[in-house]
């Protein structure tokens, strides 16, 4: 893509009313917007990000045998009564429309597949069944003040699943932490199973948590063991597993899983007959993962000074293509055209610094800010030394290579 | 994929509470799921044929240069009131959160791209922009009775441009109708450009009317030159280009393009500083597509007594395979798990009716239901005969051919 034709562009200045990392970074390279605190636009760089982040999501949803499905966000009051959830549910947007009906903003979905899942599932032979969605959910932060960290509308991607005992989930949910953990590391995060809280229906549930320092929660990590907990649960001041010392830790809630039992099956009536032929409540887990929040933590993660630094699983291009003196020398400009081409031939992505009007401390700035893992910068001297300068965003490394061989190279 | 492992499985019967044709057949066939009224799911099968409208309107958008963003669908009271149509926007879905903040749920986005380019754009060398998303819109419709045709949630593409004065707008207005164009018959609809009423800002605007015996428009067409006009804005009993002899059209509008002018510029002081330093407002206009409404208008169009006939490029599966007897014959299982196995390796999309214990009769009426393009059949009088028996959705004709033969044909 050319740069001159972005819509979005960098900003010289920090936003001065966004306090989170993630969000000055975001908004300041352009990949954001914020309409009103909690609330943000996706401009074309970050949807790309957005997007990379979700196919990762289907792709690892897809494996292990989620079907993907897409549930509406406006829901009827009826549902979240009978879950007690109307009232129970602090975040939950309200609303009422034509004819005196109430909605709920869907803020998850158990009230929604639930009963939709009763529509199909019949008998043992129907089950298991694991459904998901990538979807838009709302929820009433009260002072949203994370970027993308925590958000009144975001992105996220929701599984149920449904079982005909607690052993069919027990094995379906180990599964499921293998899934997660290939999300984050394909991701570019090192995120750690921490033990938590389970809320009204499980005594615990697993969440996945990536140690950062400005993480709004704390951690409690063994530092012999792979013991994790959260600070909500903790108690003492030794690991229970093995007596080590214990580390706190700050971190960012990447994804969390729960084991729901039959609670909302029994409210919504969902049952299966069995072999023998007697009605049996189906048992469930849900699975979260925040498309939109893992984007933030990303950006926490993987970041200096001067900017961001994509992982190149999620980055909206892996090239950042910058001519230096194109504007006065023809042969630069013919030659970084010739490279760009080249590039795009070998569907490698690329984001072309056609800018003749700006200077070249600006056109590098823009590049840290950016985040781009390639850079390859064109100018007479490096075409005098045989091709264009090479340099990972995460390494002061320089390299000069000849076009023919650096495609090659970027290929792999 | 093999059915025997989808989510969604068919109905006998027509669901009793929906009038609207579209909505019969897509919940008898499992593609989508009504929550309430004018509130749909999209189960597997319906999420793919979705997903595959969104493909062909980004491809399209993209070729004309827009770039794609993604706005929230929270905004709040403050942009509306600015364009009047927080009291005048009939169908705005309007809550309160947290703090007592108002919002509206976007019904249509200008109250929130208007100002979004306000930040990024500032001389006439930042214009012609296009921005557009494909994102969830919310209208409180009074009665929705028309399936995927309106609903109070729906998926839509709408983008916004943003010009210099008006002849940049008009121009950039007739490539959009080339590319509505490419996108309808790429959906396999025959869709007429029809002159309507333009709404609050502009006189005239003009709509894609796709004519059926459901539609819910009357689009007035001369019989011998190319003129459509909307009941809304027709007077008179002859073709006021040719007098040529009208005839009376039902019609589903399945997109529409206004030229907004500068209302919404002037509203959020949205302008630019041209050559000469003098400050202008800016030129817009909008260009929408109800995904979902589109999907709904192809049922309409495409279908027969027996079920959908979905077009080869929006069907969730290209091919619907069937082996008959498989539960009895050894051969037919094994010969068809082979030319499963064959069609994957080609990425041709296939539904595989691998379920042993239902009969032929329930199969074929399920794969008319279904509606996949192409159905190939397998059984011991099949395979007697030197292969498959392959059959269009659309057509009664009858082949039979050699897989090898077949699969070639197929991945043409």
């Amino acid at each position: 893509m050319y740069q001159s034709t972005l819509f979005s562009k960098t900003k010289k200045e920090t936003p001065p009313d966004e306090v989170s990392l993630n969000a000055q970074l975001l908004l300041q390279a352009g990949y954001v917007d914020k309409l009103v605190a909690g609330v943000y636009s996706y401009l074309p760089l970050g949807l790309k990000v957005l997007n990379n982040i979700q196919e990762i999501v289907r792709a690892e949803m897809n494996k292990i045998g989620g079907q993907e499905i897409l549930m509406p966000a406006l829901s009827p009051k009826a549902n979240w009564q009978k879950t007690g959830r109307w009232e129970g549910f602090d975040v939950l947007f309200k609303l009422k429309g034509s004819g005196d009906k109430e909605y709920a903003l869907g803020a998850s979905h158990e009230e929604v597949v639930t009963p939709l899942v009763d529509k199909y599932v019949n008998s043992y032979r129907d089950l298991p069944v694991s459904l998901y969605q990538i979807q838009t959910k709302f929820r009433d932060e009260p002072r949203p003040k994370s970027g993308l960290l925590r958000g009144r509308e975001f992105s996220m991607k929701d599984l149920y699943s449904f079982h005909r005992d607690q052993a069919d989930l027990d094995k379906y949910y180990e599964k499921f932490i293998a899934a997660y953990k290939n999300i984050f590391s394909r991701c570019g995060l090192d995120a750690k199973l921490v033990k938590s809280g389970g809320g009204t229906f499980s005594k615990f549930s697993d969440e996945f948590q990536v140690f950062t320092p400005h993480g709004e929660d704390i951690v409690f990590s063994c530092s012999k063991c792979d013991l994790h907990q959260n600070k909500e649960i903790f108690a003492g001041d030794k690991c229970p597993n093995c007596q080590g010392k214990l580390e706190e830790n700050k971190a960012i809630e990447v994804g969390n899983i729960f084991k729901l039992g039959s609670k909302y099956a029994k409210d919504f009536g969902l049952t299966y007959t069995d072999e023998k032929g007697q009605e049996q409540d189906v048992v469930m887990g849900c699975y979260g993962i925040g498309i939109s929040r893992l984007m933030g933590a990303i950006v926490e993660v993987h970041h200096d000074e001067a900017g961001i630094i994509w992982p190149a699983s999620i980055t909206p291009f892996k090239v950042h293509l910058i001519p230096i003196g194109a504007d006065k020398n023809d042969e630069v400009k013919s030659e970084t055209d010739k490279l760009y081409k080249a590039l795009q031939a070998k569907n490698i992505g690329v984001l072309y610094d056609d800018r003749l009007d700006m200077g070249v401390g600006q056109k590098l700035a823009d590049a840290d800010l950016l985040g781009m893992p390639v850079r390859l910068i064109i100018s007479a001297k490096t075409l005098e030394n045989g091709g264009c300068e090479v340099k990972r965003r995460d390494s002061d490394k320089v390299e000069i290579m000849p076009f023919d061989k650096l495609v090659e190279h970027l290929e792999k």
